[in-house]
């Protein structure tokens, strides 16, 4: 069964970009073995990707061809009209909890990645529409940016998978969400 | 050389304690094996406890005993006139990190426990006077709640030196202060 998986790098204190959405931070943590934190292995097993409008722009703003072109990318957002100009990409302006059990109901071992940012996070986790969540924690404590986690009113409890951390200092936490 | 520790649990989007500064949340956590997480070994390497008046007074309100007697405890506060009515506690409104300094430089083998709340934390992070973080991070995202780092201007790098999980799915991570 697909999955929506929360696949994303954050801060000690829950940012996952800073206040002008740079990721220099996490760009620059010294990474010994080079590692590339099962990212590889992970995209393979997806096909769809769903981020936020802010989102969107921020990778294309990073200006290198687009990264996800072989997943179809769906960019949320109240404005059809919005410009999209990057492969196998659609703006979504849809009920998205309805397109995405629809996805999930293509039978496919293939997931869907949520990769914010933190509305599109909270929406969907107000929406018990996550299902697991990868987490890595990087060594350092911003003290200001782009929540992970926006404030939001209902406590959602997670099973804890897998945890295990790299040279780098960077910690992998794999949680599966508790659903009501 | 005694060090300064932040030793303390929180939600994994980085609340320690509701908005009503409840932890039910976190004494509810299911704990298998019934684990202590290390408390009472952590607690006998400590003499000095520094936490902020907040704090103190959730403490306080638990109602039981005071936990921390064989500790120096110094509440932060900016009122000398604070009612402090639990063993071995002073309040401390002066200048908080020559004290830290005057601490520290008295040998002991013994450390610093730094309790938070949040202003305090954030006040130390700022000073650089925390040595080490020693983090719980509990399976649950609470949504809304006191946070463990409020918000602050200067990044601090961090050091992994270890990181392991519970079978409740608590995951421990020890980070070393890089300072400047």
């Amino acid at each position: 069964m697909k999955k929506v998986i929360l696949y994303i790098a954050t801060s000690l204190d829950g940012y996952i970009a800073d206040k002008e959405h740079r990721v220099e931070w996490l760009e620059k943590l010294e990474n010994p073995d080079s590692n590339d934190y099962g990212y590889k292995n992970f995209l393979s097993d997806i096909d769809t990707l769903i981020m936020g409008r802010k989102t969107y722009e921020v990778i294309k703003g990073f200006g290198t061809e687009w990264p996800y072109q072989h997943c179809r990318t769906l960019v949320v957002s109240r404005h059809p009209e919005l410009a999209i100009d990057t492969p196998n990409t659609e703006v979504f302006s849809g009920d998205l909890f309805e397109e995405v059990e629809r996805i999930k109901n293509v039978w496919s071992d293939k997931h869907i990645w949520l990769l914010g940012g933190g509305i599109t996070t909270r929406s969907f986790l107000e929406h018990q529409c996550i299902d697991e969540i990868m987490l890595f924690t990087a060594p350092i404590v911003l003290g200001e940016g782009i929540r992970l986690f926006p404030e939001f009113r209902k406590p959602v409890r997670l099973s804890l998978l897998e945890n295990w951390s790299y040279p780098s200092g960077m910690v992998y936490s794999h949680y599966k969400i508790i659903k009501d």
